[in-house]
């Protein structure tokens, strides 16, 4: 039984707050026509802090895509290794331990990914599977959690480590103008997670079925345009309104597994946005308060992309509240649009499993 | 038992022959102080001809990062669905009998990936999983039936579908005037492939065990520098000797499932240029006879990165030769530098699985 530990998470010291966030929106867009619309959209968001790999002063000009992408390699280095070792310790692993490395990271882009450098730094072994992706945007966290479940199941013996590194400011772009673009500037977040989903024994979620749904000819809705200054993120204003397809999927999943996913104990859902969350709550019929993980997350980190469902799982073991065989449900959403959602149970590691 | 089906393969209709690469080395490069050098390593490289997805004329000039991706784009979407559905037919599976793609493509980027179109535009099934690896260079050929194997051992119902897509020549950069890409200029070709892991009967590969390795200390040797011209690629001197350190481990994962690296009944090998081959059966001591289906694809299409794999398994097919459980092994090679490595038994899928 595949178990997802307690992840590992570190935001940067670079703090930008939702109010020094309006004032700079007001001074680099104030002959913005739609800059009123924009204020209101980024208030809505309720990100009251964010945490960014470098000062704003720096963020805000582009030093273009080559030194961005050098950018995000370095911080990647420097980050990573911390949240792995807090992971692996958490979960009673050495890194010899580990069969698989995911890394999902989508703000940066690196060939080989940071996984070659993992193995090479920080004591992995030669044999570790390397699963590196790039394209799964913000669902990636839920994604991640996905393939470690499906290979532990594969090999019940072998232990996953799920790492999602953003930095979404390295991928802020000045000359997007878009409502879209003005009201991700002041949501995204940069930050990274770890987490070990061990094979055998561990404390955490005993993962139990998975599923994916892609949302009919929605694939523009959240996307890259790639162009020589970067990645320039393209986010449709229907997005926030996906919950409605995408409750009955989660619905039907849990229901296929003999449970209610209006009455389960816990959820860890992506924080893409304030409207995911309530939508989400509103659909499902739970109560706001069962996505208070989310909502701190996203409060008080703003959206950190695939790294969202790592932190809220966080919360969750620091609340340590949480019984044993507590059911609960992860959903990660992302470009496609594309959900990837678990379902597991609580174990705290004390019964044999 | 996961069976890995007939890869279906196709390769763009703009020929360049070797004898014309050799002539554009000339006049391009007409004052590199190593052009007899890059000409011989060129020569060296026994590919007779290659296939690109535009006009040498038109490759030639670099249009800018953004409309290479553009072009990326279209011709994926112009290419893949005629393997897919050939893949598909061949291993006697309709798209809603597919629970996985695995997306394998380092030759331009796409967020999100392909795999949201072709589920849209294909007739997968919403549900279906989606695994898309940018990262993994050659490797990912290797890596995408290994992976599809792990899904179909968690899951053996299911069935899986691997693409490769790979338009190398869209990765040509005028300005990298090193001899490691004036030989890679005269290497890469582009080429589409798909092929079928079917969980459960089928003709092909039975998959039985698969693992991968990375040489220690070597992230440096193939890998990206990303700009805002696009990915340029670098290939260390030291690349065409890692058969050396590589053979031992193939030999080792043989020995691990009782089997002898040296004695198998087939290979199929990545043919990341005519050392590689020459080395690996040196340190297997297989004959040089036994990478024909590699050695075919490396004369007739150029190293078409992971879709190498595919298409030397496709000539497998063709030969029509292969006997009922006889081994052997197929091993792709990339950045990291990456082995992804897998063992398995032919079957007809006359006998039950």
């Amino acid at each position: 039984m595949a178990t997802l530990c307690r992840p590992s998470v570190s935001v940067p010291e670079h703090v930008i707050t939702m109010e020094q966030t309006l004032d700079l929106a007001r001074s680099v867009h104030s002959a913005h026509p739609q800059l009123d619309l924009a204020l209101r959209l980024i208030e809505n968001t309720g990100v009251a802090k964010r945490h960014l790999v470098r000062p704003i002063d720096e963020i805000l000009k582009h030093p273009g895509f080559e030194q961005r992408n050098a950018i995000y390699e370095a911080e990647a280095k420097a980050r990573v290794p911390e949240v792995v070792r807090q992971a692996l310790a958490d979960a009673e692993l050495r890194p010899t331990d580990i069969d698989l490395i995911v890394y999902v990271s989508c703000t940066g882009f690196m060939m080989p990914s940071l996984t070659a450098w993992m193995i090479n730094a920080l004591g992995f072994r030669t044999d570790t599977r390397q699963l590196p992706i790039a394209q799964l945007g913000c669902a990636a966290g839920g994604a991640a959690v996905n393939r470690a479940h499906d290979f532990c199941t594969a090999y019940p013996e072998a232990n996953a480590l799920i790492v999602a590194c953003e930095f979404c400011s390295l991928c802020y772009q000045p000359s997007d103008l878009e409502v879209g673009n003005l009201l991700s500037n002041g949501l995204f977040g940069d930050g990274v997670a770890a987490a070990a989903v061990r094979g055998r024994g561990g404390h955490g979620i005993q993962l139990r079925r998975n599923g994916s749904y892609i949302i009919p000819q929605t694939e523009e809705w959240i996307a890259y345009e790639v162009k020589a200054t970067g990645f320039h993120f393209r986010l449709d204003r229907r997005v926030p309104g996906t919950m409605e397809p995408l409750a009955p999927v989660l619905k039907q999943l849990a229901h296929a597994h003999g449970w209610d996913a209006a009455a389960l104990d816990f959820y860890i859902i992506h924080a893409g946005g304030p409207r995911i969350l309530d939508d989400l709550s509103k659909y499902l019929g739970v109560a706001s308060e069962a996505f208070r993980f989310s909502r701190a997350t996203l409060t008080e980190y703003g959206n950190i992309a695939s790294a969202v469902v790592l932190d809220a799982l966080r919360r969750l073991f620091d609340e340590n509240e949480t019984h044993d065989t507590a059911r609960g449900l992860l959903a990660g959403f992302g470009p496609g649009i594309t959900a990837e959602v678990a379902l597991g149970n609580w174990s705290t590691g004390r019964e044999a499993s």
